[in-house]
């Protein structure tokens, strides 16, 4: 890579794009049409380096994609040359497009597909990989990814198992294996799900390489570019993005304190007969609130009615801090219309990558068709390091010790709000699962709150990208299980000053403009 | 799961059923007229448990696929129930269909997709699982999977890194991680992509769960349905199933002894406008045949000329007999017209399920939004074991003795075809990869081989799925990394007793019938 001969961008690029966000313009091309200008007229001369696309993408406040968008256009329009490792610069000889097109342009076929990608993907694409990657700085406390806490990943147990069995069983854990799974972790997690109450054998189990994973197959299997999916709301995002990412239309039940308002389902099966139902009927995420027994028996009856399967994901049924444990929603399913999925990313560690898909043997048989299409197999190592914590009945001792530790640290978390948030916040307190759901005051916005609690080095989801019916705007999702004991009142107590700044603000601006209100959407 | 009352199967059904392969009736149709004809008349009687669909495919010899949709036309008759863990049963009071409609039979909606995935998927379908679970099978010689040997596995190296780090480097090696990939990783990947004369750099790498997603993947970014690939022919039948998966017309350009016939690739070029070209030029999988440099310039002008990325596949680069090491085509890519692919499950472990993509960075960045919806990110173990076999410098010593005793083995395997082989076949002497490509006389049929090598205990590929235009009637595959070297002196001893016993046979009956003669489409 020669880097040489390029100067770097001095004057920050984003100082020159005022952005108007309610003129009509797609912001891509205000960016572009602004960039084109300064190109045009000198400001940025020849082989001056650009900001990253992440780079200009926070200075703007607007999505990544935004910004590709908008280079990807100078670039076709011969204004901008995109290099590997040197980025995006702009071109040499612009005007000379013509003589130069035997040159090193980037190659037309890479922006044959760029349209359509946001709306496939939807606008919050990112999402998920930037909470994955915000774990990585150090500085910001983070109550937004759902994820383990990093000391209780099972590293200590893990290792015994590989010292004790990797070099002998070193086929299992390291050669190619079925693509519906190791037969002994397939067996080891059918007889756990019958003491769940479930009835099913280990032919009835398709390991997976995560839920989404499943989510993607089961949609796959079941969906046609157009059909309809029935979703709460809100509901996991990372589900709404794949059925959108099949060409699903999603459509969306509420949900309140005793789950998804099954009156309401009924009368959606009745008029739209979507394809099928994906809910969460235990600790939803991120509500937590629990499917009532009197709702779990009506949704299999119109189920079953409708012929509409279920989805069931279930990846915090045996996170439960209290008793008695729930049970899966399948447990009562007699007539095998609940598909269910569960993963191993809460309950040991999100890195193994297995999680697993209970149903019909026939549909198992068919998945899997599918799934060795694209992945092949799932990575035997964590298949079989699960195997072996189920055979040696490891994983039992190490849920008792998550629950304990992640109900201290839900009721810390609870005790910090008490004490540091202002009045007029409501929050629920989950009997199981990593979250807490919170509902702010009318007069705040979460996505003002989480701009402002950022730059107090504060991280956490906003209720939005769960909603799909534009909700969410006052709603907040805390997790409390990865972030540290003092961590947590910490930021805590940094949201809850952030809120009170914000309410003192509103109070002022109130008083100048006492007819000043909104009306936000709720759900 | 209750098993009682319900009488094994006693008659072997597949006695009962007489298939014609050539009255152009549909063999599961063929095969469900025979069981509802058996049902009807009682042969069977109510309550009677079938056998599996595996088990009767193979009794049959035909796709298990077959079996499945004639199970599932009677089921949706009513003749048949499927439960599972109590597998396929005759009906209970199946004349009673109507009153008994709210019963226990299998959902409808479980029927709903049957048609068309054979048309999607390929009749091969089954092929790559059924290999992967031959390796079970103790009691088989197998020359048919691509995998290392079990004992090369590198448990102790894994084993040492474990031990060493995985307490302390815990939340990388169990937590979640970026989509793109482990940045230890992908900085360790293009560091050993540079000294293979590659110009990239650590953005340019995406990590992949099995180069199999890697191309479910691109195909995904740049087909639409519809569309057209090239293909080598032979090449890899799992590139075929994805590209027909994703509903591409996949179209082909045979290989010869420099690899893929550059000259005819030109005409398709021009004629066609596929979307993208998919090759191995570098031990290509099954010939096993090295793209000569003339021919990789071509390719690389011809691909910048028609603007057609071409999809280099490199799972044995490094798995050279001789030198000078081989360079990936992408070393010669000026233009960025290349996405490379490869992967560590020939090198160190198929069960890490650890490869990767190099690509022009807005590529990886608009892959990684794809691959976030159907994964979330590839496991964390296994890329961090490999990050650290790479930091650690044990893959290069690693890879030393893999090259030593695969070309033994390869060695090993020819000397036993000279001696125990019959004339007329014609193998080449690949330098590097996995297997042998074996052109079998006149006379003789792969496919016939094929079943009477099984019943010595031997396995191998035919050469059919690897084609994508009929041929390979006379071609077989023999993978000589995996087998001990015990096994490959037996192995090809018995498959060439049973070539000699066929060549005896087709002497008599040429003698009976001198005029008989048989002309097989060749490639």
């Amino acid at each position: 890579m020669d880097h040489q001969g390029v100067p770097y961008f001095t004057v920050p690029l984003h100082a020159l794009i005022a952005l108007e966000r309610s003129n009509g313009v797609p912001l891509y091309r205000q960016i572009a049409q602004r960039v084109r200008e300064a190109i045009l007229s000198g400001e940025l001369i020849e082989g001056t380096r650009l900001p990253t696309e992440r780079a200009l993408a926070q200075e703007l406040s607007v999505n990544r994609t935004t910004v590709m968008n908008a280079y990807n256009e100078l670039a076709s329009e011969g204004l901008l040359e995109r290099h590997v490792g040197r980025g995006t610069v702009v071109r040499k000889s612009y005007r000379g497009y013509d003589e130069d097109l035997g040159g090193e342009q980037t190659p037309s076929w890479l922006f044959g597909l760029a349209a359509g990608e946001d709306a496939i993907l939807g606008p919050d694409a990112r999402v998920l990989s930037e909470l994955a990657s915000m774990g990585e700085r150090r500085e910001v406390i983070s109550f937004a990814a759902g994820t383990p806490a990093a000391d209780m990943l099972p590293a200590e147990l893990l290792r015994g198992i590989v010292d004790q069995g990797l070099e002998h069983e070193r086929q299992l854990a390291l050669g190619y294996c079925p693509v519906e799974g190791l037969q002994s972790l397939r067996r080891g997690l059918a007889a756990r799900m019958r003491r769940r109450g479930v009835a099913l054998d280990w032919q009835n189990i398709l390991i997976l390489s995560g839920s989404t994973q499943g989510l993607g197959l089961v949609g796959r299997f079941l969906l046609n570019p157009g059909d309809e999916v029935v979703v709460e709301v809100p509901t996991y995002l990372g589900a709404i993005q794949t059925f959108r990412a099949l060409g699903a239309r999603v459509l969306g039940v509420p949900v309140d304190n005793e789950g998804m308002r099954i009156d309401l389902l009924e009368s959606l099966l009745a008029r739209r007969h979507p394809r099928f139902i994906y809910t969460q009927p235990t600790f939803q995420n991120p509500t937590g609130v629990v499917l009532s027994t009197e709702r779990r028996r009506r949704l299999l009856q119109l189920s079953k009615h409708y012929q509409t399967p279920i989805v069931e994901d279930d990846p915090y049924g045996e996170m439960f801090y209290s008793l008695p444990a729930p049970q899966p929603l399948k447990a009562l399913d007699v007539h095998e219309n609940v598909l269910y999925l569960s993963t191993h990313s809460k309950t040991l560690a999100p890195g193994l990558r297995v999680a697993w898909l209970a149903a019909p043997a026939q549909m198992i048989e068919r998945l899997s068709l599918h799934k060795q299409i694209f992945d092949l197999n799932t990575n035997a190592i964590g298949q079989w390091l699960v195997a072996e914590m189920l055979r040696k009945n490891l994983l039992d001792e190490h849920l008792i010790r998550l629950r304990q530790r992640y109900c201290q640290k839900r009721d810390l978390m609870l005790r910090a709000i008490q004490q540091y948030w202002p009045e007029g916040v409501r929050v629920n307190c989950p009997a199981g699962g990593f979250h807490l759901w919170c509902r702010l005051p009318e007069s705040i916005r979460a996505r003002t709150l989480l701009r402002e609690a950022a730059q107090e080095q504060v991280a956490f989801v906003i209720g939005e990208p769960f909603h799909i019916d534009g909700g969410g705007h006052q709603h907040i999702r805390l997790s409390f299980a990865s972030p540290e004991e003092s961590h947590i009142e910490e930021g805590i107590r940094r949201i809850g000053n952030v809120m009170k700044r914000m309410l003192g603000r509103r109070a002022v601006r109130d008083e100048q403009n006492p007819l000043y209100t909104e009306h936000l959407p709720m759900v």
